[in-house]
């Protein structure tokens, strides 16, 4: 083939099947693949759509459903029909996901939960309303209708929301040798696992054996002689962050998952942890930025609903600020350099805030900030506050010195500055920590608080350092 | 027992191993053990400490190390001798790690490095200075001085340094029978793994077979039968960031990882790629706070130098916006109420921006947005700004027409803010778009590009309208 992608696009053959990777260079969708899914959509060619869309891994569907216009991603699912890879739907952003879901009749979403994972099955049903879950559940063969609404029955975002059913789990007494031949024999088992779990006949979790163990032993090796004790059996009820941390802490790869009389209900997988993890990572970035768990998806009501309060708290601790400055009004009046000066100083303690605040909240939520080291990042953080404030205090005070040609006022800019710097330091780590303290989550909430202390000292200090050093009004 | 936690640590009985679990309930260490293990280390007590601290996970001991003073680290793996685990050192903060290795004879690390995994190994001797990097190989057996040297010798950072060197390897003719035998009788496999590779005599990597697979096939079927293709195979120079990208997009548990000529090198298993997920969304925070790759143990000298780059941009954005505010000295005189609600508008739009920039960063790290949606997305933040911009303006107006007693004052501010808050959106949105465009990290610069933007708006409508409209000087 030759000529330029655009080229390409137009003129391919949309009969034939797409060979290229799907992928650019950069990571995104290719241009002329979805021109080229486009098509056939266009065109109703479900031979070509079901040739090329079978082949793709649920994320790489994924990815080419949130690529899509709406009124394509409808057509796309109807023309695949019982073909679609619902398990797709777990990998694109919740509000495309509900607008794929809800335009769906019960039957044809019952059909598809039957394929699924349980842990596939529970994210999609989950965010469906409850009469809507009823009937689907209802529509399931008994086994898979306990199966899912054991799961469902957990709060959200708990272990047992998360968790496989499908596990494979054998008495103590049976010998490695039985065990394979179970396994050869059984059609029934998970589509990848990578260890089995000993139960009692109540099924009370005894242990486990990994796969390896188990490829290792000779075939009359009873279980119980190589089964290792499962320290790290997750409560089905703990929540699914906590159970994340638990995997990282002792670099699990899947977990039992037990009720609250330690029976085996489930298993979690780390594939399912691993974007428990990455959602905590972001929550905090999007926490400290002053945005709620906004999607890209979202419509522009609900984004600037969801913004609003956030700018209303910012809106009255700016107007606190401002009435710090009012206190000054006849100083600034006699000189002017101070309402162009002032901004500095709390810029600057807002800036060195916000370097001590972000280091502090993610510590708090990685828990690497204890009771073992605060006094010690106290410390530290108060002396680089002191130090960077001597610093920057030489600069702008020279600066300022020269661009108003006023020592004096030099001197006072410089002296404010120290002053800020040191409050931004320790607002920046003691707010954070007093919040966690309290229960709150301090990634909310610290940027206010913080700002709002440096902006109300920045203009206190320097104004009024300034009214007394020149003896103004 | 009983009395209070503190009357517990110190009637402690140092003899008596500690059985409690080591954390409380808010998940950090606990005093009492931290203060029973810090006792048996003073006495010097290896039989106590041995016997609590051989039992720990080398995460748990990682805690404990990270929560003792430095001399009492010292000590303990002074105390410990040949049973300290260093695996432990990899679950600590880069610059405590540094300070125990530091300190050891190179004999005593190269005893060590023999005991663990590859990829331990490697994490733990790539800080070292090349001199003692080659001193402690050479003290290694052949085997496995050329692994290590394999490892480091790939770049920082790709997947080559964070790969197991071990690994189970078969030809595709041998049986599922014969694969068993081999791994039953070979001592020297890896310590847990899900997956055995097939290779041709160059080593060329074939395929893989899944342990589940194994053992649900009869002996006497070719490993060639029921291996898969390894369709994500990842070359050994590709960045770590990437290759953890690759198992989060196709929920891997552990891929080969091959050479520029195809031949297998290691395996990635998912607990290496857990880590560097989490830091790679952690470093978004950090760069968007303004901080670098900061550690909570750096020294007072490390993190003033890292954080006062960050602070000198913010001074020169902020003596710009001074400048700018400079231009209306003569109206502030005029008129003092300017120059106490002007923070106000500047404010307002900083946050609105950084709203913006915050969903627009995290988006463009997750890949979530790109050309596809780009304009939609722009659309929509264009929209929620002027929304929320009007929302706003309409309270802040009213504030200050009642506060100044001017109708006039009101209307200016209004509009100023209306102005900034659409300048907010469109810079949250456009600058982290064209810094991606140009290569840049997104994360670093956008804040101080957005607020400049924001500052420089804010003020210059908010003063200038101000003029205009009350004829000023």
């Amino acid at each position: 083939m030759s000529g330029t992608e655009e080229e390409q696009a137009v003129g391919v053959d949309p009969e034939a099947p797409f060979d290229a990777g799907i992928y650019g260079e950069d990571g995104i969708l290719r241009a002329d693949y979805l021109a080229h899914i486009g098509a056939a959509i266009a065109d109703r060619d479900t031979l070509t759509l079901k040739q090329d869309i079978l082949k793709l891994h649920q994320s790489e569907l994924g990815d080419l459903i949130e690529a899509l216009m709406p009124e394509q991603r409808r057509a796309l699912v109807e023309l695949m029909g019982e073909d679609f890879d619902f398990s797709a739907l777990t990998e694109v952003d919740d509000a495309i996901r509900m607008e794929i879901v809800e335009d769906l009749p019960n039957d044809q979403i019952a059909l598809a939960m039957q394929e699924l994972d349980s842990d596939d099955a529970v994210y999609i049903l989950e965010d469906l309303d409850e009469q809507d879950q009823n009937e689907i559940l209802a529509k399931l063969p008994f086994t898979e209708r306990i199966r899912l609404r054991r799961a469902l029955d957990y709060p959200e975002e708990t272990a047992g929301r998360r968790m496989q059913t499908e596990f494979v789990a054998v008495p103590p007494f049976w010998t490695v040798g039985q065990t394979i031949d179970y396994m050869r024999e059984d059609q029934n088992l998970p589509e990848e696992f990578s260890q089995i779990f000993v139960i009692d006949p109540t099924f009370k979790l005894l242990g486990a054996v990994h796969l390896d163990q188990i490829l290792r032993t000779k075939r009359a090796v009873r279980i119980e002689e190589i089964m290792h004790e499962t320290r790290h059996a997750i409560p089905a009820i703990m929540d699914q962050e906590e159970a994340a941390r638990e995997f990282e802490q002792y670099d699990l790869l899947s977990a039992a998952v037990v009720d609250e009389n330690e029976r085996l209900v489930g298993v979690l997988t780390i594939d399912d942890v691993v974007d428990v993890i990455q959602q905590e990572a972001e929550e905090d970035l999007m926490r400290m930025g002053g945005v709620g768990d906004e999607e890209l998806s979202d419509t522009v009501a609900a984004t600037s609903r969801s913004r609003a309060p956030w700018l209303l708290v910012n809106l009255a601790t700016a107007i606190l600020a401002s009435l710090v400055i009012g206190l000054f009004d006849a100083t600034i009046q006699e000189m002017v350099a101070l309402a162009i000066l002032m901004p500095i100083v709390a810029s600057m303690g807002g800036n060195a805030a916000t370097q001590t605040m972000t280091v502090t909240v993610r510590a708090l939520a990685t828990k690497d900030l204890d009771i073992y080291n605060a006094a010690r990042i106290v410390r530290r953080e108060t002396i680089v506050g002191l130090i960077n404030g001597v610093l920057f205090a030489i600069v702008m005070g020279a600066i300022a010195a020269f661009w108003f040609d006023s020592s004096g006022l030099g001197g006072v800019i410089a002296a404010a500055m120290i002053v800020n710097m040191l409050a931004a330091a320790l607002a920046g780590i003691l707010i954070p920590l007093l919040l966690d303290r309290l229960g709150a989550d301090p990634a909310i909430a610290s940027s206010v608080f913080v700002t709002t202390v440096t902006d109300v000292v920045g203009f206190f200090a320097f104004l009024g350092l300034a009214r007394v050093w020149f003896g103004l009004g």
